[in-house]
């Protein structure tokens, strides 16, 4: 299995994907030329895909959308790599489940096709949306998803702001209340940072770290590149 | 119908229910001597209770809580008003819908019962819990909710933080989110804020304003005390 999840699209101050292209590029490796993209988590697609494609063809690669395909199965069986876009995770989610896709894209990276997925799209790649920072702005019929690692993503991870007088619960504390209820590992991924999984190990790159949650124990700090010790079976 | 939907239930600098804590015992007028509490937002409900049972019997009202009822839905029928309290909303409506006491709350709450809400416990009066910050940490069965109000709230209601550097969504674009696909307004009902319901009418009050989103529109901003021109049947 190949995973590329990232944090986050765009970092501050950089255009769209430009923090990471170069390790999406070597992620995919030569033979990858066209990649499918899977834009639901944003309400406008084709604005959407139109973004991304323009992106993908600075690394010459071909940037197709699933929500175009006649056959979105049968497009997920047969994508050289897949590339699913940030937004919101409830929506995607909800979509993904609608199409049958689900199953699909789980098939094919089963077997092996890369798997690229930023935000809302990294979100998913777990085994459920219960670490999402995203508003449930459609009910996406059960938190279950890709399900290809066995451990939990928190994207945009956030330190609690210095000072700060808001009285809503810092986002260490939202995962403390996830680990009240349940037991996977959280990676809080911090703005800047990804993980890259593949021969059977969690690889954490990218300009920032992680926070890494386990239930009932002291949260660690782990800075790029490390590797860092997760189950992945 | 009576409703008081509190934003936050301490606020910077305060004590717990400080601030709102006169509005309240106003609310409920002097016949009132019993609440019955919801601690469900809340992992430790005997902690949560003792916690709202101390600041209560300061305002001379008596606060007994739901999980310690033999019957709940008999005790929701009975309850001479009701004070739900904030947490994870996820939780809050899960143990709500398992307990069969959406339906219990609505008819009493319908019949004249005093209902009382902060944050989680004032996202679950609305129709869903669509608009709620909370992490996903349960599946909640579905997002409607006790839809005592043809509304939406959005309690701890943010403002984009000036200079922040981080990418993720902004409050407001969450809620343009939300109306992408959902077409009830939203109260952004910053901290410090509340509503009274009541004769017909949503009161907005408290120290701090509210921000109205409707779909398609530019969004409102009220400053308390005033009267939201919001529907109610």
């Amino acid at each position: 299995m190949k995973l590329l999840l990232v944090s986050n699209s765009t970092l501050h101050g950089q255009g769209y994907l430009d923090h990471c292209a170069a390790a999406m590029r070597a992620f995919l490796g030569p033979e990858v030329r066209r990649v499918l993209f899977v834009p639901y988590a944003l309400a406008d697609r084709d604005a959407y895909h139109a973004k991304a494609k323009t992106r993908f063809e600075a690394l010459s690669l071909q940037l197709d959308s699933v929500h175009q395909a006649s056959d979105p199965r049968a497009a997920a069986a047969e994508a050289q790599a897949f590339f699913v876009g940030g937004g919101n995770t409830f929506r995607l989610l909800a979509e993904l489940r609608r199409q049958g896709l689900l199953s699909a894209i789980r098939d094919a990276v089963g077997a092996g096709t890369p798997y690229m997925g930023s935000s809302a799209g990294s979100n998913v790649a777990c085994a459920t949306i219960m670490t999402t920072n995203d508003m449930p702005i459609v009910d996406p019929g059960g938190f279950d998803a890709l399900g290809l690692v066995p451990f939990q993503l928190n994207p945009h991870y956030l330190d609690p702001v210095p000072g700060s007088t808001h009285m809503g619960e810092t986002r260490e504390e939202r995962l403390r209340q996830y680990h009240e209820v349940n037991c996977r590992p959280v990676v809080g991924l911090r703005e800047g940072a990804w993980l890259r999984i593949e021969g059977g190990a969690v690889h954490l790159e990218g300009s920032s770290g992680a926070r890494l949650f386990f239930p009932g124990k002291t949260p660690l700090e782990t800075m790029p590149p490390s590797r860092l010790e997760l189950p992945l079976g």
